[in-house]
């Protein structure tokens, strides 16, 4: 009995079979393994793919407002989904990595997956076109497209930073005007947004109090996402 | 003599003529103007102008790495070049404005002409698919392509946030270091960055000093740009 091809698990998953293997093996070849690596597929891809999730959404929420469509993409696209897909593809077992990424653990090998899904998709895109690569995305997105909820406001920045601070048991943001500056009709506010057992300090500068702590929750976002 | 049809000199600069004339109307609407104006259009024109850019970089600079493309890439689709592509196409005399936005000036009036070169750029796809918008986009940015320069280094955060405000006029960055926390292998530094004149501080947060003092130097260039 034949044994079954290098790639056919992933092609099945993937709904996709390469004519080049060399394409989806420069794909699935992280910078640290070879200098034939994934990330210039990972910029093609990454492009496809929001331009796919973007006409989807265009096309089957036609009453929904731009706002909600971006919140809606940002949602599908964003590198924890891409991950979860990676996984759902069983990538970890193609993707080849440099002896160092060999032992990165966690957040780090969650972002090698979804680098690599979008490379995935970019080299599809390359070799097939777009109407082959828009099918594959269509059924991996499928059921996360479905359970969209489209009426949901976008979220404001503090908001998001409350929800993202109680979700880890953490404190709250204590936000402190700390200037005002500018005659009356055209007054800047800058904001300090503090987290205590964070020992991170953001500010936000605009000409609305309210709009100042929004940017600095924003960059307090930013800088948690980074950590 | 027969006048000429309302956008046939838009159409020619285009090199495209819309089947359906509702459809250019809507993509040139803002919305102050009218219930049917242009941002899902932009929505979708903007992920596709992203997709035919990134395809075309990919193509042409074969031999250029992902964070050369990435810059030459926002260099192409920044606001500021999308107004310039607006206005070479005479887009100020087609957009639809509400009373209020057509006293707008100088910043305001150019992201409303860059976001209808997106929205035109959606309407095309939309109606005519992907190889006519193509030709669209690399006709109108081919110019621009052409001048790029691919071996330009990507700049570092400290080097652009340097560059920013040396260009400004205005006080260098200081950078501290805030905690440095975590076991030997594992340290976190806390790295604030400060510009006096401004009364703005930002803080990163990263595995090495010099890591943290990007990201800082990175919230900076995003509070800055935001004010």
């Amino acid at each position: 009995m034949q044994a079954r091809p290098r790639f056919a698990d992933l092609y099945e998953a993937l709904g996709y079979t390469f004519v080049d293997e060399k394409l989806i093996i420069q794909a699935l070849t992280h910078r640290s393994a070879d200098k034939m690596h994934n990330e210039r597929l990972e910029f093609l891809g990454d492009a496809v793919l929001g331009m796919v999730i973007a006409e989807k959404l265009y096309l089957q929420f036609s009453a929904v407002p731009e706002g909600n469509l971006t919140r809606m993409r940002a949602t599908l696209v964003k590198g924890e989904t891409l991950a979860e897909i990676g996984s759902a593809l069983d990538l970890g077992n193609y993707i080849r990595l440099g002896s160092g990424e060999k032992k990165s653990g966690g957040h780090r090998r969650a972002s090698i997956l979804a680098d690599a899904v979008e490379a995935v998709l970019g080299a599809i895109y390359y070799e097939a076109g777009l109407d082959v690569v828009k099918a594959v995305i269509h059924r991996l997105f499928e059921d996360r497209v479905n359970k969209l909820n489209p009426k949901a406001h976008p979220k404001d920045s503090k908001t998001q930073l409350q929800e993202w601070l109680q979700a880890r048991k953490q404190p709250l943001p204590h936000y402190e005007v700390i200037s005002i500056t500018g005659k009356d009709h055209a007054q800047t506010f800058i904001v300090e947004c503090r987290i205590a057992n964070q020992s991170l300090s953001t500010r936000g500068s605009a000409n609305s109090r309210r709009r100042a702590e929004q940017e600095a929750a924003n960059a307090m976002l930013g800088s948690l996402n980074d950590v």
